[in-house]
């Protein structure tokens, strides 16, 4: 993959990235080609090809892109707004593609250090995310707890993993709810 | 794999069951053969091969095996033994073996129908035990609770996998009292 500093190069590959992730959401793993996604992003071909020789190596790149869209941009409350992002991640990874694909990867990563290293990115970013979030909300009031940013992740983010990629269950707003309520005491 | 009614027979059998998890938890993968079972259970070679006649059969049925010793015979205090069983569950998938093993096993779940048996049935055995022991910690007035069985593992259960396999990291004593915290109002 080649990462460019030219801001049009930029934002041809995020485009491409996003087309990927709806392509992968919409039809499942099979349906990333160069030609789809190209398509899709408006690009060329070759465009594709130049930046992920391999559709693996797109796939990968969007299944652990550490710029993913989750948990972007706070709002306040933040407890509506933590609601939204963890009802959007368990409805993506409801999708059984999805799931597939996240279990290959954190089962990749065991023994490719590429992959792992991007699956400690993109949990990384997560977790900052998450915890400048909570944090904010700590500030003005509107929750008080100490959890650790890593407990708050795998506190929020474990349990609708586990519901998706092993109980094989529906990740229902009232569970969402009760994780929320579970990483400290909410005044709102 | 024969399963008998014979008693002398299932308690060899829970014998070499026992020794797999064993080896699998000290050494790894790889020390699960017939020999070092049959040596460990103290039983022929012979009566491994009769039951698991591929080492791959025993460790799926180590690693998935409904009948496994976490989470039971709860004992009061409810929070204490729940505690205790989510500390051993932690130290266990600690052991990058024992990770990498429940991540294969449940990616192959996806397409393997008899993986998904049984993943299904060993999270049915988990979920009734805990629901169980929480129920009677209700009825004592241990805890106030009126989260679902499922919700319940996926709230406990789900951050300690998620920690372990995801986030590369240690499960703290902190973490389980507040996974236990997160699923109820215990008083005490």
């Amino acid at each position: 993959m080649s990462y460019s500093t030219d801001p049009r190069a930029a934002r041809s590959r995020e485009a491409m990235v996003v087309a990927a992730r709806e392509l992968l959401v919409a039809e499942g793993p099979g349906a990333v080609t160069h030609q789809r996604v190209a398509q899709q992003a408006g690009v060329g071909r070759a465009t594709v090809y130049r930046h992920w020789p391999q559709p693996e190596q797109l796939l990968l790149e969007v299944m652990s892109d550490a710029d993913l869209p989750l948990f972007k941009n706070p709002e306040a409350p933040v407890r509506r707004w933590l609601h939204r992002e963890l009802r959007q991640m368990a409805d993506e990874l409801a999708v059984p593609a999805i799931a597939a694909m996240s279990l290959a990867l954190m089962q990749s990563a065991i023994w490719d250090p590429d992959i792992a290293h991007r699956r400690d990115e993109s949990l990384k970013t997560i977790t900052e995310r998450i915890s400048v979030a909570v944090r904010s909300a700590a500030e003005t009031g509107e929750v008080e707890t100490d959890a650790a940013p890593a407990d708050l992740t795998a506190m929020l983010v474990g349990p609708i993993v586990y519901r998706t990629t092993s109980q094989m269950g529906v990740v229902s707003d009232d569970l969402i709810d009760r994780l929320i309520d579970g990483v400290g005491t909410w005044h709102t």
